[in-house]
């Protein structure tokens, strides 16, 4: 039997786990925390979610986990933008019916996945944290309280997070490329908890957004009612997190810039006050893998691999689609690891890459364009070309998050359509001042003779 | 009196120490490695040397070391260029006498600069390597044989190379930016020995290029009319250092594509088999520096802050001119700790930026373009512009190495040259054409009155 040992518990360690122990491979799974199943784990009133996309939605079908979740998800059909005005527009994902996502609970997801997981008898060893990992002949030491354990295996899967131990303990005398960036921006978590009636305090199923260039929010519903907000904002300034450091100064700042929230969230002071902001990282490296003249290998995926910014909503879609491609280069080279793991790097990292990449450009369209006018009306016309001509022609946001067509692809893709649509626009624009022109000689003719 | 901890006993880290020491800090040094003045220290037949251009030569001239140290180097006044088919072509570096660099071993610089440190007061403590760096109350944690101590200061320099420790330490779990790339290429050095009549085998006064898109040499003269090459080639492929591993391979490499080399180096294939090739990184980092609120800080320079490519020659230039601006720094804020320290990073990252790409750029140059006779037209008409026009009119390479130019402003300065050369150019090819033109109706009337 081939041994894997998967490094972090979290949703792509997890999801990686369900996947090699359904292809055979006897799984361990060593994580740094304790079990987020023992009571007391998850951490009250950081119930952090999540939006499940088409990526994720396919990996979670493949296992056959998604109809058993399916009721611990709520969908959401768009976007509804929040005007410093107080009014509020619905901006919907698609033109289909499946052009949805389903907020969840991340706790909830993980939970799902490591009693599948165990189910099909992957081991988990909760508190081992990760000190050493061999790449010549595979292995990875981890110290917990019950002393110090190697863990060898023909395959090591890092999926670690973006401040990965295994991808640190990789690239030690190695050629390794890593980019880290840390955007300007952090965030906080704010919830806002179901009416005094019991109901929402607002619409459901949609993701709301606050836009703004000196600060944003955005929120995603609950099963119970609840929305959970991530305000982000500036670290530095008097609008930033550093400014923001007494009630009075909080509440003023909430109720100029996003006037609807104080009755939302009624207590929006305590919540704002009570957590460190978090900061938001970009990782890009380079190899993915190494692997051994014996066929064995270590290799790193999801954000350990490729973290990118929230904002397109792809971190743990991206990190569950990269489980599922991995899956499908292990079926492809079944008796050569090497082979498996050079063609998933290959397959995979052009695409993150680009991912990355449309992570920023995205928080730049959340902060700025969803109030421009100009933008709005192209979205409208990219829509409306996509209802007309429903295959052939398809937004870039919906080629991300409603499709798999690869990252890379759909950008190529995306920037055709932008090309012709420019051209389409120019001669529209062409043609409407030619009628006008028209319209105005015919006046001035009328004029001529009256 | 005010407590410096140095990082490093290096180029950079000696070189730093000289300067604090001699602006009235008491300093102790930290080095990992045993002391170079050590008998046996310096490993044999890896003579490394640099060429010291205008940058250096003014740290060196500000610390009153640049006389002293004449005699261990050898003037290069251009390039020597070799071709594949053993003819050579001298480049000149530039129009003036003092526009040349200087070879000198790393090693003799070395324990010049320590040498002089410890004249000036300053402290060394040799093996002992960095285990932690406390950025909130600044203090260096060293192990060493003699045990663990820990080394606080107000002030701690970070001059620990291109995997500084210090650097790693301070960015533990704060956001900071960090780019690292490796070259596909690595480079192993080889003497060129002084010939059997105890007289150099080649031109002394010069730096020696084979280029060459498929492996590159670059060769420093030494005092003892030696010279050391370094070869830089692919790592991977047929004639890249992976393929290279049988004598058979190297002696058949080199007598095809550097065919001059066998003689130069009669043993090429024993001293080329000898070692494993080393890498080149680039790397960008920021913030350089973190401060206290009680006047305390950390701060990287040299290649711990922007390790480049030594394709232009600007690594140990670049650390020197470091520690003469932060020493500029200190002195324009000489109580203000905080103060100085960021006005030393705002001075100088965005030119250390700059040069890294600069430095990538000329690898390109180097390896491709000395051969393109477009490129050396240019070149040269880069070359009589500034002699027609010394102040107003000077090349990118001598802004870079023969003056203290920004390299922000220098490249600036370059694209602007780059742009009137581009538009004379055309002008002078329009004037010619034209000529031509004239001509030829000429020739034509001519015939036909004929």
């Amino acid at each position: 039997m081939t041994d894997a040992v998967v490094v972090g518990a979290g949703l792509s360690g997890s999801l990686a786990s369900v996947y090699l122990a359904r292809r055979g491979f006897r799984v361990r799974v060593l994580e740094r925390r304790e079990d987020p199943r023992t009571p007391g784990a998850r951490e009250a009133g950081r119930s952090i979610n999540l939006g499940l996309s088409q990526r994720g939605i396919v990996a979670l079908r493949e296992i056959g986990l998604l109809d058993a979740l399916k009721p611990a998800t709520v969908p959401m059909r768009g976007r509804v933008v929040h005007s410093p005005d107080g009014t509020l527009r619905f901006q919907p994902y698609g033109t289909e019916e499946d052009q949805i996502l389903h907020s969840v609970l991340r706790h909830d997801l993980n939970v799902a996945l490591i009693d599948e997981a165990e189910k099909q008898g992957v081991e988990f060893h909760w508190g081992h944290k990760v000190t050493a990992v061999d790449r010549s002949n595979p292995s990875v030491t981890t110290a917990s309280p019950q002393g110090t354990v190697e863990h060898a295996a023909h395959l090591v899967v890092g999926a670690d997070g973006a401040f990965s131990a295994v991808r640190t303990q990789l690239g030690r005398g190695s050629r390794t490329t890593l980019h880290q960036e840390f955007l300007e921006w952090g965030y906080k978590e704010l919830l806002i908890p179901v009416g005094d009636d019991g109901r929402p305090r607002t619409e459901l199923a949609a993701l709301h957004v606050w836009p703004g260039d000196d600060g944003l929010i955005v929120a995603h519903p609950n099963v119970d009612g609840s929305l959970t907000a991530t305000v982000f904002l500036p670290f530095e300034g008097r609008d930033g997190f550093a400014g923001l450091d007494t009630p009075a100064r909080v509440e003023e700042f909430f109720a100029r810039r996003f006037p609807d929230t104080p009755t939302l969230i009624p207590d929006v002071v305590e919540q704002f006050l009570a957590h460190p902001p978090a900061s938001l990282v970009t990782i890009r490296t380079e190899p993915w893998h190494v692997t051994t003249e014996h066929g064995r290998g270590v290799v790193l995926l999801g954000d350990a691999a490729h973290a990118v910014y929230p904002f397109f909503g792809q971190g743990m879609n991206s990190a569950f689609e990269d489980c599922s491609v991995l899956d499908r280069c292990l079926s492809a080279h079944p008796d050569d690891l090497p082979k498996a793991l050079a063609a998933f790097e290959r397959a995979r990292r052009p695409h993150t890459d680009v991912l990355a990449e449309l992570s920023k450009r995205n928080f730049v369209e959340l902060r700025d364009k969803l109030r421009s006018p100009l933008f709005l009306a192209r979205k409208k016309a990219d829509l409306v070309l996509h209802r007309m001509f429903p295959r052939s022609w398809v937004p870039l946001y919906t080629l991300i998050a409603h499709t798999t067509v690869p990252y890379g692809e759909a950008l190529a893709r995306s920037r055709r359509q932008d090309r012709l649509l420019g051209g389409l626009t120019a001669a529209l624009t062409g043609a409407a001042l030619a009628g006008l022109a028209h319209r105005s000689r015919g006046r001035r003719g009328r004029r001529q003779v009256s």
